[in-house]
């Protein structure tokens, strides 16, 4: 049932399924077995009614007086998230960022399986990154063709991503996880997730001295 | 005249400053001198019409078939963001993410001087990252209370942010660049920006395999 929903759910409310699958996963961790539709507005600042609404857009589990079923809900989050579907990712640029992406990240609990990572400094080439060998971004043709990824992390300068872009694109990579500033709107028929770190900090920037005033 | 109206800015077009400012200084250091609201509408993927209504929020400089003189611009905006007012800031975390974080940005391009690491871990104490020393959390205070950093970033787990925090805002921190999934919207009078990488990830997790079906 839930799955035949789950297509017609709103971009808000997508935007908000990451949270609750966090939150979720919180408490199932802590133990929690149920949880009624005001204790969690409390915990993720949400009204009530907007969380009861949220959930059932996709089969909901909430019984009146009842609360959710944590694990049950949490597992169909992940479902309609597509996490339980592991997708091959490649990551281009080995530097500072790149390798901390690598590192940091639980890909593999986000839907992702970290399978290459590219780069085109040759005295990079070859070293380990989360067991991972750095490889020159000329064989990445034939990566791909081999392995088959369909989602990119970017973690290159802009100027250096447009002819990459291209390339991966007709190689069959159908997402791209952008923390560069090069503009991907311009494509069609793929998904983009950008990370502008620079925007979000000169945000902060303009909050801050607007609230020192 | 353009200072004393940007209190009235909205949010909508405060989130797109950081983009113009960016697209702006790209034009500046490519040569270019003028720029007219169709070309920039075409650069940003906006309507000219709605550039137009953004850039006049701050005083505009545009004229008639003429354009904007860029380098003005530029600097308008640098100064409504803040960017020409340095604030001091200072990071803790200083595992893969924060080290990352420290050695990547340009904190002083976007208004900010990063003057001290702090981590709990006693084996990277006195470990040098970007020239700054990684300094014991045990030394906040007394760092803080001689140096009066105003903005955190925040690279440490969820569990330890909680206690942390409650001592930063004590020490009169204003603002947070968040990373960790610490949820900082209950406390009152302080600027938050949150990068939730993971999120990030399970968003373009979803959109992937809704694109793929």
């Amino acid at each position: 049932m839930s799955k035949a929903k789950s297509g017609n759910i709103s971009p808000s409310v997508i935007k908000r399924l990451p949270r609750y699958y966090r939150y979720l996963g919180e408490l199932k961790k802590a133990g929690f077995i149920r949880i009624s539709s005001r204790e969690l507005s409390e915990r993720m600042g949400l009204t009530a009614s907007q969380i009861r609404q949220d959930l059932n857009c996709f089969g909901g589990f909430g019984q009146q007086g009842y609360g959710y079923n944590i694990q049950q809900l949490h597992q169909e989050i992940a479902s309609i998230l597509g996490l339980d579907k592991i997708k091959k990712a490649i990551l281009i640029g080995a530097g500072n960022l790149g390798r901390a992406i690598a590192n940091h990240m639980s890909f593999e609990a986000r839907g992702f399986q970290l399978i290459g990572i590219f780069d085109k400094k040759e005295s990079i080439v070859g070293q380990m990154v989360r067991g991972i060998p750095i490889r020159h971004i000329d064989n990445l043709d034939e990566f791909c063709r081999e392995n088959l990824p369909v989602i990119a992390v970017l973690c290159i300068p802009s100027e250096e991503a447009a002819s990459v872009v291209d390339q991966l694109i007709k190689l069959g990579i159908k997402g791209f996880w952008n923390f560069s500033h090069y503009d991907l709107s311009q494509y069609q028929n793929i998904a983009v997730e950008n990370v502008h770190l620079g925007d979000s900090l000169m945000t902060l920037c303009y909050n801050v001295t607007h609230s020192l005033k």
